[in-house]
């Protein structure tokens, strides 16, 4: 992540982990059934204390990419010692394992199908990885009952409280695990001098559409990108900020979490310029 | 409810609280206005070191069966001491009762409408119950002017707060109170030895179709249920969790709170099986 | 704002604060990306034992009238000494000012474009205000990179924490700063005893339809107000609560912000009505 503080992050070896009392909360549980509340509930129920943030119970149902896009850029910004909980889980009860990393003195729990492929890579891509282990030192903080479909309320919340609260060791979560091969759910990426398309692999809120294409990409094509062709034709100018174009008026940037995007000023990109996930964009350098 | 966990419940006896210093939250305010977060600076006016814990501002607007469906998946995962604040009140400013109610140590703060119906039953149901008297020991935590329309921020939060907080003891909310006969909103259940009928009672964010039979239910038919007859004739087997069915297939399971549900694996059965609320289904079980 | 708790109203005189730890959020990010989440771990990042509390994700994206009006209703409940962060920023890396205010003991944080032109106006009015210098004091607790298009994240989430932590007092934010005229967005009442007609700002999320008349202006005008002419021509009673009309009947009455609005009793007004921003509605006196 190009533009992380540059504050202390943590102790660097991989595995190192102190707790601050911080637990976050991503999932694909949405706000009107009672499951984020009851996942709340559950890591209270082992720490009552722990300060526990929403970051988002917003990731569409079961989409295990959109779930690492935010974990990738929220997770960073939190303190070392932070304990980030993430529950996207379409194989919950089958045989994918539930695991515990730390990475850069950040703690992640969750199932281990790739959700937390991007904010590994963002923090630096050392991670030291536990499979959690149910019968092991944590058995004492699971309910003697556990659902077969809610492992983040029966399994994963215990987990993270237990760490988080420092109830448990990093360690003692479970034994030594191999990550599985994170399936991406993306595309790779064509970026390169000869083909200099970035591809749109979302668009945000504001109806920003982002690429694939980072800061990084942008100076290895050797020359300074200055517009971008958008697939019917149209070029737009690369700005500095949205309000640099005139309002209504589409311009290309480097969006916060250091990706290339398209917006509109004052407007929607998604809807005034048609792009959606999976359009193909030219960047045109100074000749 | 059957898998809460069998950790300390709190002093068995009703009306016994003692408070941990957290409150949640459950409306139907929504977040796009002002209403959520007046609560809140309501409840830490009061008492500004509480944790207060969002379960839900997503309830139907004036749906007391879907808040009292939440509370009740919710609320028993939480520590005893937790005071739950829950406000659903299409009756706001006319006869209906303010309560605070303690049952298995939780306490619970809102009005006498049938919200908390379910929960109570989810705890073991002996509830000791006080009607919040604005004008006994509770009144200096209010403001001066209270609106006739928000008790919510009005009332509530100041007593939740400091129920909480140990500023009040329970006794002292107000005189002790009958319940009003909830008014439950879902009809009676069909189901029997005779009549092996589940009820759809809702879906859930995932596309879940949850119905009102229960594990014990299920038990009671004596013999085994093996698959479910949709509306539509088709016939889902009843399995263990949404994997261990093909990817787009229909099962039947027992969900995370306890009910028989109907789901599509990796899909959605409100969807893709035409499901909803009200929709029958015939258990099929060993001949 | 008619109805404010008359507690403790912090210092009076502009520009005092002594924090408590509290801060809350308003912004326009939702909550399907990384935006919030990474606003929260940057508070944290500089003083992980603040209260976070959400007031709202929700406010229309660039709505700067919109966030104004939630503040305005959210933030004067909360104690003094909370600091109150909003991120409605379309001018974002422009030239409007990154600001901090002191109100009767509260503080806020974020562009100056007038979003907090009516929360000002409803704590009393005097407001002590300077321009946040990001080479200041508060440089050491910035991010080394720091994006031009998400203050949000890189300044006022560090300063809002650095304020409510104690780390910098409010004079050390930066210069001070005369508060730019703020674009307000609504247009100027027409009420008065000649014109007696309210407009609707906004409807609720119950579908309440809000106007910008207040108890005040209505006894402004010399005789009681008994009912209110919808545009269609029906006349609605002024009653006190929403349960005062049989269920299914349109009323007017005064809402828990202070202003007169227009409901159904059980329903909403915006679809049975067909009432929205701008919609005028006489005023009728007794005779």
């Amino acid at each position: 992540m190009a533009d992380l503080p540059s504050g202390p992050a943590g102790d660097a070896h991989a595995g190192a982990f102190r707790p601050c009392g911080i637990v976050t909360l991503t999932t694909d549980f949405g706000t009107s059934d009672a499951y984020a509340g009851a996942l709340k509930g559950s890591i209270l129920r082992v720490a009552p204390e722990l300060r526990v943030h929403d970051i988002s119970h917003s990731i569409a149902p079961q989409d295990v990419g959109h779930g690492a896009r935010v974990l990738r850029g929220a997770c960073p910004w939190f303190p070392p010692g932070t304990v980030h909980l993430a529950v996207v889980d379409p194989g919950v009860g089958t045989e994918r394992a539930p695991i515990a990393l730390v990475v850069s003195g950040h703690a992640f729990v969750g199932p281990d199908n790739g959700v937390f492929a991007e904010v590994v890579r963002a923090l630096g891509g050392r991670a030291a990885a536990r499979r959690i282990d149910e019968r092991g030192a944590l058995e004492r903080f699971l309910p003697d009952r556990r659902s077969r479909t809610f492992h983040g309320r029966d399994l994963f919340a215990p987990a993270a409280a237990a760490l988080a609260s420092a109830r448990l060791g990093f360690e003692e979560i479970g034994p030594e695990h191999g990550l599985a091969t994170p399936r991406e759910g993306r595309p790779a990426r064509l970026l390169s001098a000869e083909t200099p398309v970035a591809r749109v692999t979302h668009c945000d809120a504001f109806g920003n559409a982002v690429t694939d294409a980072t800061e990084a990409d942008l100076r290895a094509l050797g020359r300074p990108v200055r517009s971008v062709r958008l697939p019917d034709g149209r070029r737009v100018p690369l700005l500095g900020t949205y309000g640099d174009a005139p309002a209504g008026s589409p311009l290309a940037l480097l969006g916060s979490e250091g990706f290339l995007e398209i917006a509109v000023s004052g407007g929607s990109a998604r809807q005034q310029l048609g792009l959606q996930p999976g359009s193909e964009l030219r960047l045109e350098t100074e000749p």
